[in-house]
């Protein structure tokens, strides 16, 4: 029995005692959890009580977006050791099966996602973790930026499917968390300018602190003029990331590519969407889909330390473990200027 | 003035004299034209006067898929002689525009070509046409083979564009021309199976001709069915061409791939889509778009000469250039077993 | 305790019982071997004890090339059955590892292969294998087929690590068994044409059976020459695949090469070579290089059974087990013809 | 006739009249040169008289790094305006040749390139270019910068072969200009750490000034020791960039890749290396060769602006047109801390 966030059902959450599997086997470590970020689907799950076939039929654990430190590890782990501060994935693939084998893991049909029904997540004070999946943070990653390493490593993985080329220009359609982390990825993967869309002021302000973003609201100027404004009226960037799910972005995404360029799909609209292949086929541009993320953590964890990606801007509030419900309330109710809220667990 | 087929207006076609440039510039090569095949696009134009943009606003000369024999070349002409055997690529870029020295010459706005408006097409006796673009045929590939490089090609760079790997399984969505020619090109570019989906069973008829086209009718089974048939329940295919332009075959195509798949958009919907993408992103596919071709006339003409390619069952029937306007109104009213009419100059 | 062919020690092979793990984890299957290939790195360990870094020092059951029948599956196994006919990946990595996350798991330095000290190999009545690495083959692929799919899965993996374009011409440099499987797996994913040059005219009268492949003697004429015949003296293959190992080929290679162009290393010399950088540099050529191979079995199987590839003529003499040793000094004094020797268990 | 330091032969050089062809064409911009760099093969031609088969048999203008301002355009000419300042491509290819339609124009056998025998360079106040190979800069790149997109050029064609990835650890093997500018190009492509390597302290305490460099003095310690310590002693850096062509730098390059990195080779060593495929092949490592740079500038030129890519510890000193011998004998015994001198030319 340990004290957890226990989403009893939609719309109800309690800060109780609940059974989680503690067992440790030979490749597993356990770890001490510091901070956990909450994130928009903790949130669904919250005051939808499910995300579209994931439905929330028992008590739930909450939480994903997770550091910590090593207490104690497996007899085969040889990578961590106890006192390891550490942040993990939270997606346990079949290491046997036919995606994982390919090293695309994250599309394996079986993984196992922390708050994801039925599995719980990790608003805990400890958790049961294969080492595999844990990665050690550098001295210089603190504990509210390894607990941001899961969110930032889709922007990490919409990067590298983009196959990002030195000097390339992007834009990103939404300044919400995912955009604002997709932003960041691009600029640590090199893009020479980051153009970042929205239609919210307040969420363009703190776009706008990332040196490199260039912020544009469309209620005010077309994407399409800004682009043209910056790689000449018969070109464009040469990546897209359309992160805001919103029906209008797909035609902008399209006005704003150069021909051959290449669009990333990380938003994802809550119905299917109109698109216009024609327009598509005439740039002969290339469509990459991301679904979370594969083999990306170390690179994302690498970026971070490097000094060149400074997430403290997406950093809006911390909580102690005891209002974690408060917590949950506020980002249900988020405010324009909040990117990211996380919870500290008593040290 | 020489003689052509001209469209002079939508719905008149006339066989008649008309003015063509036939000035030699010292990159040029003369070319009478031996068999010019009849292609969606110049029916089109036929019946509706325009293609999106470009409208038919002055008499203009059909045709664009053609082979023919060098008659004469430019001072600078080094890999042609008179007396060659040859076809034409019938887009000629500008050669220092950004697109072009990137290699996508297909994607340069500033193309010209034949039979879209006001460039005038090759349903004429000679024409003079840079060598850069003019392609010897083998001696085993015919005159008839020769004026179907260009649909071929299309195939070619979807094939390309897909990024093909050893054993790939493919399907291709629609069994008209394009479908036909891209099942021949994934054949012969390595794919172990492909299955070829359509309605009509005549056309299903042709392309069971192929040896290694699977035909599926979607009237009797659906392509997801058959997929998992050949795939197993949990997989499918490597690559979807999509191949009709119809408005529900994309979530075909999304449910017949694999995860990390590969959807080539080839088929160009007269309106936007309904697509689904959360759908490609569960399974984070690859989508790539074809806008006709660039550097592939000479890969094609390699897999004809292979022997490995036989276009024979798309070769449905020539005309003598006398009858051109008669085969022109047996294109509109096509038959089913209808894949490529052609027309023969006279010798 | 069961029967094997047992390498004692260099140059000493024994018929006899020995002691082989067979106990079955829930992933496992257990297979009757029926027919076993023999590898020149099995002849090499019996002519040699070692190769590299592994050295026999205790008995070792030899061969990893190898088909058979399902008798038993563990309890987790969902696609194999009792009596399937299946062939066997020989390589066991740590499927935790970081190199089995990327899906390059054939370089996971952890990986246990068949008949590599000290780990058993399949020259034995029955094997315990993960149901992972066991695939079923397809009813038109014989078990003498189903025993090839080791090595040719090595030419395949060399065309996946190709890049194969559809068109594609190559040229091959060895006709020994590598450069076989190579041109084999070069024609079956797209090759337009393979040549294949070598010194000893009995190898390419063995390689000109294969349609689709021009033999070359390089005793009689440069392969540049023959290379410029095809392809222009100003251009070259597209793709060189070094099968040979020999000290010679580079320079060979990089004079068949087109700019751009593209050179496999697949054969292994037994030193350094010197190696012409900046030749290489002058047509900016990409050097891809070839370990075994990973996510390929699937491929090549299907490849097989397509019925485009045929490995009949790489089928040199079959031995019943009880013949294994007179099967090895067959193969260790090689005739020029000999491309495939194979053992088949009793049933 | 115009002014121009001219390589009479070699050894010999004067600053003196001579003709160089001035003709403007519709596609062709005038330009007044502002800074010129000395490239190591200006220095060459001077010392040698010679670089392999580009022989010096005529008098000589040398210098092809170049920045200066738009004092003329022709007819056709739109993106460019008297007034602009801007920098060239010294390689002009033939557009219509094979290697330029696919978009490697750099390795186009027919590539004119400036102050390559019979090429003048642009050593003298004005020059004719076309105008596709001419780039503005920014406002906020100076001349003496726009002089460096050129060697900069070839570092980032290195990164774009490479294929860089989000958060890719770099080592580059040499730290002499080509190996500096290959530093700041692999930063400015999103590299999380670059090593940089020599023997030379001076040269590395310049690395040093780049932030994100780590120097390795491999007279103290081995560069794969360093590597162990960053990446751990199972793993190894992503893209090792040889540009010394020392003969020993390709065995360090192999030991400090990773399984499946990547080996970019830029340096161009005199003769060939012993090169040791076995152990390239163990790692299954890919190898990128770089010929100069293609569609590149644009991209060097947007990092340079984006403030990231700092080149000012690369200018060394800059000395007037009319003290050009003395640039030169200066960089013939080039003091271990010069990295780029530059000659400006007259206002």
């Amino acid at each position: 029995m340990a004290q957890a966030l226990v989403l009893e059902r939609q719309n109800e959450l309690a800060i109780r005692d609940i059974d989680i599997p503690d067992a440790m086997g030979p490749d597993d470590v356990r770890i001490r959890i510091h901070t956990v970020g909450i994130c928009g689907s903790d949130v669904h799950f919250y005051t939808h009580g499910k995300i579209g076939p994931f439905v929330v039929k028992a008590p739930m654990v909450l939480g994903h977006e997770a550091s910590g430190t090593v207490v104690e590890v497996g007899a085969n782990v040889r990578h961590l050791a106890p006192g390891d501060r550490v942040c993990m994935e939270p997606g346990i693939p079949d290491k046997l099966s036919r995606a994982s084998r390919l090293g695309m893991y994250n599309v394996d049909p079986a993984v196992r996602f922390w708050a994801t029904p039925p599995v719980h997540g990790c608003l805990t004070p400890f958790v049961v973790h294969p080492a595999a999946f844990t990665f050690k943070l550098p001295d210089n990653v603190s504990y509210a930026e390894g607990a941001m390493v899961e969110p930032f490593a889709v922007g990490v993985q919409a990067c590298y499917k983009a196959g990002f080329r030195p000097g390339d220009r992007a834009a990103v359609i939404g300044a919400g968390p995912i955009g604002l982390v997709t932003a960041l990825a691009a600029l640590g993967s090199g893009a020479s300018s980051v153009l970042v869309s929205d239609v919210a002021a307040p969420k363009l302000a703190i776009a706008a602190k990332i040196p490199g973003v260039i912020p544009v609201n469309v209620r005010e100027e077309k994407l399409r003029d800004r682009v043209s404004a910056e790689c000449g009226a018969d070109w464009g960037v040469d990546v897209v990331f359309e992160a805001s799910g919103h029906p209008t972005a797909y035609d902008d995404a399209l006005a704003a590519l150069r021909p051959g360029g290449t669009l990333v799909l990380v938003g994802m609209p809550p119905d299917k969407v109109a698109f216009d292949i024609v327009s598509a086929q005439a740039k002969e541009i290339r469509i990459e889909t991301v679904f979370r993320y594969a083999n990306v953590y170390d690179r994302a964890i690498s970026m971070m330390a490097s000094g060149r990606i400074d997430l403290s801007p997406l950093l809006t509030e911390s909580f102690p473990f005891s209002e974690s419900i408060e917590a949950f309330d506020r980002a249900v109710s988020a405010r324009p200027t909040d990117v990211k809220l996380q919870i500290r667990m008593p040290e």
